[in-house]
């Protein structure tokens, strides 16, 4: 780190730390003391924080107490700012890879990653039946559609059956904030229609996916979890990671609940219920993609869309236990996303495998539309999953103190999970030091909220508070209040961090983490009507998050097991930007070591064989 | 504009803006209603500014009068921040230009460019002496060394005994801040045995150059106008810039006086004195590097390095009656200045003649080092300032309520420039709206004060403020206010005036105004101690500066006439990025037709001719 002063850290060169096992860099656990708040107390401490001079006195309490001044806000960094975590794209020389032109249309592409599948996922549904639990794939979909066994429309109405009975008493899962069953049961007609002449438009035709509340999509309005934002932003047509999938004939099921605006991690919404764990409905979901994620774990789709800005699609996948992909910063479009943020999220996949997760990342990712920057690669890289070869030499980072600061049963099954990925494919780990994480999480808190309380404030202002949650209200309190000063020493740690990270990669190919600190956490009663603060569970989850966002690196999630009360674990890897490829052999290799354990959640729907 | 709201203005989209001349955006002309502080009243409000309640309240009302709130802070637009104002190069096929390697040497690049120069350049300088009055170039430097007519060391002498009268009584030009004499005249007898070997580096061997304060070179202290800023950054090599001046021969003579910190426009300095306009001592130079332009001026040097960050080099080019040039933002390596802001300051070059700033633009710019955005263009385009076809079918946008906002001396001056130039080319004007100007200038200032102030906040709370002048003072308590919504604010006002921008350039090659909107004003005695507040002076000569830094456009100002007070007006032409050469061609063929009336400055060092 540096030299810890009175006012603010004054932090080494980078060339002069050691990333090392044994460096002198030391990890923070970050202490945090605020007290878990939910009804009249969380509504006192709201209405406090929103005077103005209370407010300002509690403000800087609280940020003294994360050392917001100490490692931010004072700190001294030679770094210039950073202010977009866009990277060139470098060919990376990646094994086992199929070169794809970006420019390939969407059902082409799906095309070419279907190619790319081992054949083992051609078994027949027959055959899988009686093994081990699994959820239905994509490549499932397909086969049934294709062999006759189902057909779309059959699959939507036993779809809409299920969500009716999820949002019902007494599971009141609040997966969906809108779903039109009109709508989906049209495409689905299109979609049967396309099967019977023989015709489907790609492996994707006819498969569900549903859309976090964040990405526009027709015919329903952009929520972003909240009642009033579609007043002043009407949503007037769909996102283009919406048309790439519709482009593929996928099945838009509807719009999946969040937690309200992205700024939580529970995904307690009182305004449209509290989206329920399928492994165990009396636990959260985690956030802020929380019903994408408990869409795909309860098997309602194979696949759904999420927005990761903070880790919103990797900590629900993980709590679910599914598998969040989140992308290279700039390689998804990004049109037709809420603008809560400008430099941090961007669209990231939900799936029940990585291979699903591919197929989808084939379809929506690719060439920019021309106004975004140009940052794309002109070719992109396929991993062939299907390769005898496993790619070979693989070596993980992995900062021992940060790994384990979780609970002892994610820390043992990652462990053992990491263990196990080593030894059978002869991969290695080394360890490193990874200095300045409690700094970088400050840093990427100031960013998200500086852009989301700009991004918000002409609404805000013309807004009746009480149409607010209150757990959300004090969020936008606190995100408004960054000086340009914090905001600006926040970016200069954004280039500081990328460069450690550069550092580390020339060590290593990946960097290997638990996705969340702890399993699932429960919903309590006091929670339900005005959401909760409770920043010691925030905290926990979103650990091993930030890099993924404040420096636009690629990660993906894959569940690797279960605690004891059979809650899900996942392991997460983090690689170099435009290492998507590589990204998703590891984390396949991982699924395949895990996948036989994979258990069945309390509330599943079999779409397919229902009847 | 858009619709004006109570609380702040909400913009149009782009697209719906109507740029043609009968446009219903209208020109804000600022209303500075702030009155001229000097001495005691300055010190007063400085005071005042410095107390936490009254100084927030004298904040508010600041912003206020300015329409802070109304047109940035509280302004609705929907497009996203564009940060830094990089622009990935485009091939613009521009007429008449020779492509050279980005890669070639200093050396090398300054040798292709003295190919490009028209042959008239060639002529003796007894030729020239009759005739009326010229500055000498680095051609003829450079030919007085070759043909042994003077050494190096000789200029060198000259140089110092002349910068020791300007220096003193009666004079008090206040040129440098740092010149020592035996680095000087070491370079100039390395230079001299070159010659006297044959084998000059380059045409720029043996000229004098001077570097402004801002700019880091051994062996001077970097400054920054300041008496406390080497303390805590001690300059320890040679900025990029400088280092290939060095590899090109030129001699290093020195540091220039700069206004404090940049934080001002005056080029009045309380701690290393008022920088004098050589056309009239009694007179202001402009700023902030007023030096470098001051010693152009007075043919201390035929080239000078400046820093221009909000128009600092093309005012006090303007007027001083130099030319100045900046190029396109990232198109000089900027290691080695002072990290005063990140997004909008680059290294701009002042000069007697177009062709000297080219020269020294063909060795400063190029392949940046590594660690620097790689967006420079593989092959750089070179005006043939030598061809027997002058380009054709040149437009000029103008915008006349903005063009005529100036002293009726410049209007008039100007306007018949512009009008020589199209004539004699056949080049053509088109009148256009340029909406929201006043607009920009706010944002442009949101952002260069939160980053000043951020660079130098670490600084600055280790100081004693009474090392600071009082309008300095000032300048920063204003710049340290902003909020990061602000800040951010202005970066969505970049990314929309980008466009509009981009939509002008549709319409025409240039964009053509005024340099500044008065000519260089008095200096009174009641400012040299304490440093002076005029902000209606100080926007009167920003007025046509933003669209260089805030959207990182080139610019560059020329000479074209004087006030009756002899006081020299600039014509300034801005392009699109990357269009270097063809404005290079444009300030050529301004200064062909205007070169015969330069007159000489009242302080004037015929260096090569003095004995």
């Amino acid at each position: 780190m540096g030299l810890l002063r009175a006012d603010g850290v004054v932090y080494k060169p980078v060339e002069q730390i050691d990333l090392g096992p044994g460096s002198k860099e030391f990890y923070i656990k970050p202490n945090v003391k605020a007290p878990r708040m939910t009804g009249f107390l969380l509504k006192i401490f709201a209405w406090f924080l929103e005077t103005r001079i209370i407010g300002a006195l509690l403000l800087y309490i609280l940020k003294r107490n994360y050392q917001m001044h100490k490692l931010v806000t004072n700190a001294m960094l030679e770094e210039p700012p950073m202010f977009v975590p866009l990277h060139p794209f470098v060919d990376l020389n990646e094994q086992e890879v199929k070169q794809i032109d970006s420019d390939a249309s969407p059902p082409e592409r799906v095309q070419q990653a279907i190619k790319c599948l081992p054949v083992t996922l051609e078994k027949s549904l027959d055959d899988l039946k009686s093994s081990c639990f699994r959820r239905w794939t994509i490549a499932d979909y397909s086969r049934a559609y294709s062999s006759g066994e189902i057909t779309p429309k059959r699959v939507a109405e036993q779809f809409i059956d299920a969500v009716c009975e999820s949002s019902s008493p007494p599971l009141l899962m609040s997966f969906f904030i809108n779903y039109d069953a009109e709508d989906i049961l049209r495409q689905a007609t299109e979609s049967t229609l396309r099967y019977e002449r023989g015709h489907p438009i790609s492996a994707l035709d006819g498969v569900p996916i549903a859309i976090k509340d964040e990405i526009d999509c027709s015919p329903y309005p952009t929520t972003g979890g909240t009642k009033w934002l579609p007043k002043f932003r009407p949503c007037t047509g769909d996102a283009c990671c919406v048309m790439r999938l519709r482009a593929c004939g996928a099945i838009i099921v509807g719009k999946t609940n969040m937690h309200e605006l992205g700024a939580g991690v529970s995904g307690i919404n009182p305004h449209y219920g509290t989206v329920r764990n399928p492994y165990d409905p009396n636990k959260i979901t985690g956030g802020s993609s929380s019903g994408s994620a408990a869409v795909v774990s309860a098997g309602l789709c194979p696949v759904a869309l999420g927005v990761d800005g903070g880790g919103s699609v990797r900590m629900p996948a993980s709590l679910c236990g599914v598998v969040g992909f989140k992308p290279t910063f700039g390689c998804i479009p990004h049109a037709g996303v809420l603008p809560l943020n400008w430099t941090l999220g961007m669209v990231g996949i939900l799936a029940g495998t990585l291979e699903d997760a591919f197929i989808v990342y084939a379809a929506i990712s690719g060439q920019l539309p021309s106004h975004e920057p140009a940052t794309l690669p002109p070719k992109v890289h396929f991993p062939l999953l299907n390769s005898t070869n496993p790619i070979s030499n693989i070596k993980f980072a992995k900062y021992g103190e940060w790994f384990n600061d979780c609970s002892d049963e994610i820390r043992i099954c990652c462990s053992n999970a990491l263990n196990l990925l080593c030894q059978h494919y002869k991969w290695k780990t080394v360890e490193v030091t990874i200095p300045d994480i409690q700094a970088m999480f400050l840093a990427h808190y100031v960013t998200i909220g500086s852009e989301c309380s700009t991004s918000l404030s002409s609404h805000l202002e013309k807004l009746d508070f009480a149409e607010i949650g209150w757990d959300v209200r004090v969020a936008l309190r606190v995100c408004g209040s960054f000086h340009s000063k914090e905001y600006m020493k926040a970016q200069k740690m954004r280039n500081r961090q990328m460069q450690i990270h550069n550092n580390i990669f020339a060590k290593a190919d990946v960097i290997v983490a638990p996705t969340t600190g702890m399993t699932a956490y429960s919903i309590f009663e006091d929670a339900l009507k005005t959401g909760e603060l409770n920043s010691i569970n925030g905290v926990a989850l979103i650990r091993y998050q930030i890099a993924g966002n404040f420096l636009g690196l690629p990660a993906v999630t894959v569940p690797v097991g279960y605690d004891k009360a059979g809650l899900p674990i996942g392991l997460q890897f983090i690689g170099k930007p435009w290492s998507e490829a590589t990204l998703m052999h590891i984390a396949f290799a991982m699924q395949v070591l895990c996948i036989s354990d994979y258990r069945k959640p309390k509330v599943f729907y079999d779409l397919l064989h229902k009847n």
